[in-house]
C-alpha cells in the first residue's frame, strides 16, 4: 500500500483553484472588447471557411476572436442569413458520405463505421469547436444558440444546428466538468444579481429579498456552474430547513419568520429550481443537482433526514378547468363539478366555508390528475412531476391552497405538491417510472384517487 | 455605451477560482479510494450497460466511479478483454445505421445525415462521457487511453477505441478549457514533482536541479492545466531569458552562471517543451502553449522582443550515419565523408582541431537535411521541425556541438537549432509551410544549403 | 548575485492567500453564537482576573471568548460599571509604579526606565491583548471601544482607557499590517452592503446607486482592510476616472452620463473618502490610502497623471453666516455682506443672476477662509482641508456651487473644494504645513485672498 | 432572533483570503530589491531620526523602505554600532520622564500614569512601528532581532532592545492574528523548504524525507503563519495517526512501514515541534498550536482520542552522568552507577543483554529525573518537560531506548518521553504545575520513583 493511495485526504487546492482565474479573465474579455462595429459582418462565412481551413491552425485564437465580435453585431436580419448558411453550408460533406456508405455497404466494419460517423458529422461542429478557442467563446456560443432559439420560432430549417448545439454542450456541459458552489450572502454581487434576475418560481423582489433567501442559517442556494462561464450560474436550487414538511410557500418566504436552529433541522425543502441559461436548454443538469445538494446537506446536517420539494403544478389549472367543463369526465361527477364552480374566482379560497367545501373534490381530482392522468406520450400530465418522478422522487402530498400568489392561482388554483428524494428508493422509483411510466404515490395521494366516475377507457392527457 | 462593456477591466476572481477546489477534490477522490479487489472485474460489462441504459440516470455517478474501480483492479489480461469487448460490443448500432443509410439514400437531407451520424457513433463514446460523472473520471479515462495503447503494440483491433478518445479529448481538451499556469517555487510539491518526472528533453536530477530552472528572475516556466486534471499539468515549457540567442544549452542549465536582469532581457528561449499526458497523444497543445506564453512576456518584459527556441534535432544522427555510409549520397560528397567519419567517436567534439573540421561538412550536411530533405509525406525529416515550422517559426539557425549530453550525442551528433517566433511573419510562415511544405529559413541557414552533389532526383526522405 | 534576490518577480501567492480563511471563519465565529443571555455578566470583573493570572495560560482562549461573550450580553448600565472597573482596578499598579520611580531615581538608566514603563502600564492593557486571543477578538475589542466612546460623553473618567485603546489599535493596526483592496461588482455582498451603509460624504441610496460607483470601466473603489476583522472595511475611497479635474459633484454621481475609456483618462478624481470603524478613531489611514490609490493608478493607467479630489467644505457655512452677521468682519465689506444675504435662501444657486452676482464675493470669502483662517491651534478651519494639507496636498480650487444637495447646501452652501495630489510636490507641502500651519495653495486660489477688509489683527478662528 | 446571528455558518470567504496576497506580493519585494550597496549605510541614524519626525507622515513608507535596505547592507562592525545607537540614543526621553515623574508624584492620577507610560516608552519602539510601514517591514525587523541577538553574545548593553523587540512582538504575533494552516504534498515548495530546513528535532534529509512526514494518510503536519510574514511559518508540530502511544521514534519515521487507515486510528502523536523564528524568541506559540491541532484533530477523525507527544530528553545525559559520578547521589546506589557504566559506551542498547540490565535503573532514574529533580527557580530540570507540563500535560510513560539517532544518544543516552494531553485535565494539571511546579505523572512512572537512596535534603538542580 502506497502513500497518497489510501484512504480519504484533504488537500490544499489553492493553486489548483487559481487556474480559474485566466478563464475567468478571459471569459469577460470578449464581452468588453468594443470597437465600431463598421463592417464587420462583411465576409463573416469566409472568415469561418478560414477557421475550418489549415489558416486557423497557426491563428485560431484571433480569427475566432474576430468572427465572435462580428457575430455579435449581426442585427436580426443577417444574423437569421448566417444561420441558414450554417444549416446550408457548413452541414456534412455529402460527397464523403456517399462514399463512406458505400464503404460500409461493400464491407460494414467498424472502420467503415467510424468513417460513416465522421463524414456525416456537420462541419458546422467542427466550426464551433473552433470558435472556442476565443476567449468567452463558450459564452458567446452558448447565446449563439439563444438567438438560434429565437430565429427557429420563425423557421423550420434551423433545428439541425440546434441539434448539433445539444450534442456538443452535452459534451462540454458534461456533469464532470460541472462545479457546485454554495450562494450565500459572501458571494460576488455579480452572481447574486443574476440570482435575483433568473428565479423563475418565486420571484425576488430585490436585494433585501435575495438576503432572505440566502443569508439565514436555515437557508441555503446551491447552484452548478462550469469553468468556462465564470459568473454564471447554469441551474440553482434554494432550500429551507424545517422540522417538517411544509404545505405552503408563504411561510418559507416571509420576510417576518422565526428562524429554525440548523442543527435541529430534520427537513430539507427544495422550494425553488431554476435553470439560468436558456442557450443550455436541453443539456439536464437538475437531477445531479439535487443529488449533490442532498449529499452536502446530509454531511453538514446530521439530523437532516428527510429531502422534500415544495413545488408548483403549472399545467393544473388547465386540465381542471377542462374536466370542469366536461359533462363526460372520468374524473369529476356532478356535484364535484357544482362545487368547483367556486374556483370561477380564483380568490374563492379566502373565504373559509368556501374553502372547506372546495378542498376535497379538488384534491381529489388533483391525485387523480398526477396519479392516473397521462399525456400522449404515456407520461404524467404535468411538467415538473415528470421531472422529480424521472429523478426517482415519490409524490409525497397535495397541498391546497399552497400559493396564493396571482401566478399560482392562474396556473394551478394554488394546489402545490410534496415530492420526496427518498435515497434508499430512488433507484428503484426511478426504474419504475422509466420503464412502465408508473407513478410512485404516497398512500395518502393513492387513497384520493377514487374510482373513476365512468368506465375507464382509454388513458388520454 | 453602457457600464460593463467598454474598455479592459479587472475584476476579483476570487469566487470563480474557488470553484476549482471541489473539482480538484473530486479528481482526488477516485484515486485514493482502495478497497480491496475482490471480484470487481466481475460484471464489468454488464455495467457499462446499465451506465448506458436509463438506469444510469438515477444513479448515473456511483455507477460510473464503480466501473472505473473495477477497471482500475483489472489485471493486464482481463484488462485487454475489457477493451476487445469495447471494441466489438460498444461500436455503432448496425441496424440502426443500415436504416439510416437506407432513409439517406432515399431522400439525403440534412435531417437524414445528423441520423447517419448520430446512429454511426459507437456506443462506447456515450459510455466514455458517463463515466466522467463519476469523480476523477476524466484522469481515470486519459489513463484507461494509455493502457489502451499499450494494449495496442500487441493487437490490432483496438484502434477504432483509440480514435474514439482522440475524438473526445479534442472536444474536452479544446483549447478554450485550458488554463495557463505559470509555474514557480511557490508552485505545490505536487505539480513540481512532475515536472521533475516528465521533462524529456533535458533531464531534471532533483529538487536543487529543478530550483534552478524555475526560481531564478531570468527563468520561467509556464505549463497548460485543464481544470478536471487539477495537479496534472498537460504541457509545459521553460524558458531562459537572455541577452542573445543562446548556441548551446549548458550555459543555461548551469549550477552557477550569471543571472540575467530579466528587464533587460531582450530575448526569450524555449529551450525544453514537454508534453506530459501520454494519454493526450494526438491532441495538440503546443501552438497554443508558445504563443500564449509569447504574450504573456511581452506584457511582463517590454524589452524582449525575440522568441527563439533552443530545439534538439532528434533525428539527425540516424539520417546523417545513413548519407555517410552512402556513396550515392546526393549531400555529402568524398571528402565530407572522410572528414565526418572523426563522428564514428562522439567524444570527437573535445578536441579542438577535430571539431573545427567536422562543423563546416556537419553543418552543412545539417542544413540539406533540414531545408531539403523531406520524408515519404514531403515533409520534413525532423520531428521537432515538423512542429516547429508548422506553428510558424522559422529555422533561424544550426549550432554545432550545442548539447554534448551522452543522448544528444547520439540522437545528433550534438547539433542544436534556433527556431524563431517572429509574430509578425507566424502566419505568412505557417501558410507556405501548411500549403507548400516550404521550410521557411533564416539566409545565415539556406545559405549553406549547396548546390547538391550530384544530379537531384525526386526528394525522398 | 544569487537566485531570488535579483530584479522584480511575480509569485503565486495562492497558498499564503487562503490563510486568511481560517481568520475570518474564526471572525465570524463568534458573532453568530448567542445562547441564552441568564447571568452572563455576573462574574465579569473576576473571569478578567482570571484571564490575567496565570489561568490564562491555559485555557486563555476559552476565558477570553467567555468574557467577551459575556460582554456582548451587557445592557448600558452594566456595561459602565465594567468600563469603570476597567479605569480603576485594571489601571498600572501603584506600588511597582513608586518602586520604579525609586529605582530610577537613585540610578536613572535604561533598565530603569524600562520598568518604569512597564510598571506603568495600565493592566487593562495587557487584559485586552488577552481577549484578542477569542475567535473573533479583534472586532469585539473595537467595538467595545465605540460602546466606550459612548459612555465617555457622559463621564469624564473614562478617557484613560480609550487612550490605552488608541494606543494598542495604533500597533495592531500599523499600516504594515493594512490590506488594500479593490472594491467592485465582483466582492462580496458583505462587503457591499457594508460599503453602502458606511458612505459618509454623498450617500448611496440602494445598489443600483453603488453599482453606478464600483462598476463602470470608470470609476474605482479601493479600501483598506486588516486581516483580523475580515468584512470590515477600514477606510474606503471612491475614484472617478476623467479628462478634466471636476467642479461639481452632480456629473459624477449621476445615472445617466457618457463614460470615459479609462485607457484615455488623465485625471484620477477623488471624490469621496470614508471612515468605516468609528472604533478605530484616532488611528490614521487616510493618507496611506490615498497615495497606494494614487500607486495603483499610476501602474494600472500610464496616462492619468492628475491626482485630484473633489472634497466638501464642511465647516464653511457656519464660518460665513458668522463673518456675514460681523459688521467688524476683515473678510467681507459691507457689499459683499449684502450681497451674501442672498444665501438666506440656500437655494439662491437655482435663478442665473443671483447665482452670478453671489459667486465672486462668496469664492473671494471661501479663499480666505481656506488661506488665512485659523483655529485657536494656528490650523485651517476646515477638517477636511487640515486633512488633505497635513497629507501634502495643495488647495486646487474652490467652485460653486459644487454641490446643491440639501446637506451640503447646509454645510458649505453647495461649495465644494480640489485639492491637488502632486507626487513631486507632497513632502515639501507637508513640510510647509507640518513645520509653519502653511498652506499652499493655487495662485488661482491665493489670488482670490484680497488684503483683508480692516487691519489684520491676530488670526482668530 | 434575527439573520445571520444564529448558529453556525459557513461562508465563502475567497475575497477575504484573497486580501493576503497583497501582504504577500509586499512582503516579498523588499528582500528582492538589491541596488548597489553604495553608501546605504551613511546617514542611517539621520533617516530614523527623519523618520520618527513629523517627516515620517508624509513619505513614511519610502523613508522605512530606504531604512531597511540600508540596514541590511551593513557589515557586522557597523551593525552593532548601530544597535549601539539604538540603545544609546533612541531610549525614553529622559527629561519627560523626570517631568512625568513629578507630575506623578505631586498627584498620583491615571492620566499621571500614563504621562509616565508614554515618556518611559523608549523612543526605538515608535521607530520600530514606523519602520512596519515599508513592505516586509515586519520580516526585516524579525531578521534585525536575530543578528541583535548575536550582538548581544559579545555585548550586555543591548539587551534593553530585545526587551523591547519582544514586547512589540509579543503584540504584533498575538495568537488572535496568527493562523494555523496544515502543510502537505499539495504546499508550496517555498514554504516546504523551510520545513526541511528548520525542523530541529528529527533531521528531514531530503524532499523524499518530508513527503514521508506530510504525505501520507496517516501522517499530519500543522503549522501557525502570520499574515505579514506570508511564507514563513512560525512554528509546526508533525503528528503521526496511530493505534497505540509509540514507544520509540524509529518505526514512526521509517521509510518502509503499514500506514495506519486514519479512519482507524485512535492515537495522535506529536513527535517533533519546531519553533522556525529565532527572532521571535520569547513570543510562546506552542501550547497554542498543540490545542488547535488537537481540536482540528478530534473533528477530523473521531476516533482520534488520545493525544500524546513522543519527546526528546535533552538534558537527560548531562544530569545522568553527574549522578553516575556522584558516590553521595540521592537517586542512584552503588549498584545503580556500576550497572549504568554500560552507558560510557553509548551504542550499549545494541547488547540485549546489557540493554535488560541498564533499563531498570535507567527508568528509575529518569523516573526520579523528572519527578523530583528540580532546578534553582524550583522547576523541572528538563526544558521539554517544563514547556509540555507548562501546557497542562501529564508526563505518561517513559521509553528506553526510544531514540538511537547519534543525537539523542549524547543527550539522553536515547530516552524518549510521552506527555498526555487529555482535554479533561490540561487546567487543573496546569495550575497544579503554576501554583505548585507540581509535576503531574502517570502511576506507571511514579511508582518508578523510589525512595530516595539518603535522606533527602533541599532539592537541588
Amino acid at each position: 500500500m502506497t502513500a497518497g493511495r489510501t484512504g480519504p485526504k484533504a488537500v490544499n487546492t489553492t493553486f489548483f483553484s487559481e487556474m480559474l482565474q485566466s478563464i475567468a479573465d478571459r471569459g469577460r474579455a470578449l464581452i468588453q472588447r468594443r470597437e465600431p462595429a463598421r463592417e464587420r459582418s462583411a465576409g463573416l462565412v469566409e472568415l469561418c471557411e478560414a477557421l475550418l481551413s489549415g489558416r486557423g491552425e497557426a491563428s485560431g485564437v484571433a480569427l475566432a476572436s474576430d468572427i465572435l465580435a462580428r457575430y455579435e453585431d449581426l442585427t436580426i436580419g443577417p444574423r437569421t442569413a448566417f444561420f441558414e448558411t450554417l444549416a446550408t453550408t457548413f452541414g456534412p460533406d455529402r460527397k464523403r458520405v456517399d462514399a463512406a456508405i458505400a464503404a460500409w455497404q461493400k464491407a460494414p466494419s467498424d472502420q467503415a463505421a467510424n468513417e460513416l460517423h465522421h463524414a456525416s458529422e456537420p462541419r458546422r461542429l467542427e466550426l464551433f469547436r473552433r470558435l472556442n478557442l476565443a476567449p468567452g467563446g463558450t459564452k458567446a456560443l452558448v447565446r449563439m444558440r439563444e438567438q438560434l432559439m429565437d430565429a427557429m420560432d420563425l423557421r423550420d430549417d434551423l433545428a439541425v444546428i440546434d441539434s448539433d448545439f445539444v450534442h456538443l454542450f452535452s459534451s462540454w456541459f458534461n456533469r464532470g466538468f460541472l462545479v457546485l458552489r454554495r450562494i450565500d450572502w459572501s458571494s460576488p454581487a455579480i452572481v447574486l444579481e443574476k440570482i435575483i434576475r433568473y428565479e423563475a418560481v418565486h420571484q425576488i423582489r430585490d436585494w433585501e429579498d435575495l438576503r432572505r433567501r440566502i443569508d439565514p442559517p436555515d437557508r441555503r442556494c446551491y447552484a452548478f456552474f462550469h469553468p468556462a462561464l465564470v459568473d454564471e450560474p447554469l441551474i440553482f436550487v434554494e432550500v429551507a430547513l424545517t422540522r417538517e414538511t411544509p404545505a405552503a410557500i408563504a411561510p418559507i418566504l416571509a420576510g417576518k419568520r422565526d428562524e429554525v436552529d440548523p442543527e435541529r433541522a430534520t427537513t430539507a425543502v427544495f422550494y425553488s429550481i431554476t435553470n439560468c441559461q436558456r442557450g443550455l436548454a436541453g443539456v439536464s443538469f437538475g437531477h445531479f443537482l439535487i443529488k449533490q445538494v442532498v449529499e452536502e446537506l446530509s454531511r453538514e446536517f446530521g439530523r437532516v433526514s428527510t429531502f422534500v420539494t415544495l413545488s408548483p403544478a403549472p399545467n393544473f389549472a388547465v386540465w381542471l378547468k377542462r374536466e370542469r367543463g366536461n359533462a363526460a369526465s372520468l374524473v369529476l361527477d356532478e356535484d364535484d363539478r357544482t362545487v368547483l364552480g367556486a374556483l370561477d374566482d380564483p380568490q374563492c379560497w379566502r373565504v373559509p366555508e368556501i374553502a372547506e367545501r372546495v378542498r376535497d373534490p379538488l384534491l381529489r381530482a388533483a391525485a387523480w390528475y398526477y396519479v392516473r392522468g397521462r399525456n400522449r406520450r404515456g407520461l404524467p400530465l404535468d411538467s415538473v412531476a415528470r421531472f422529480h418522478l424521472g429523478n426517482g422522487a415519490r409524490l409525497e402530498r397535495l397541498n391546497w391552497p399552497g400559493d396564493t400568489s396571482e401566478r399560482a392561482l392562474a396556473q394551478s388554483y394554488g394546489l402545490m405538491v410534496n415530492y420526496l428524494y427518498d435515497l434508499g428508493y430512488i433507484e428503484k422509483n426511478h426504474e419504475a417510472y422509466a420503464q412502465q411510466h408508473a407513478v410512485v404515490a404516497a398512500s395518502a395521494v393513492t387513497r384520493l384517487v377514487h374510482a373513476p366516475v365512468r368506465e375507464v377507457v382509454p388513458v388520454s392527457g
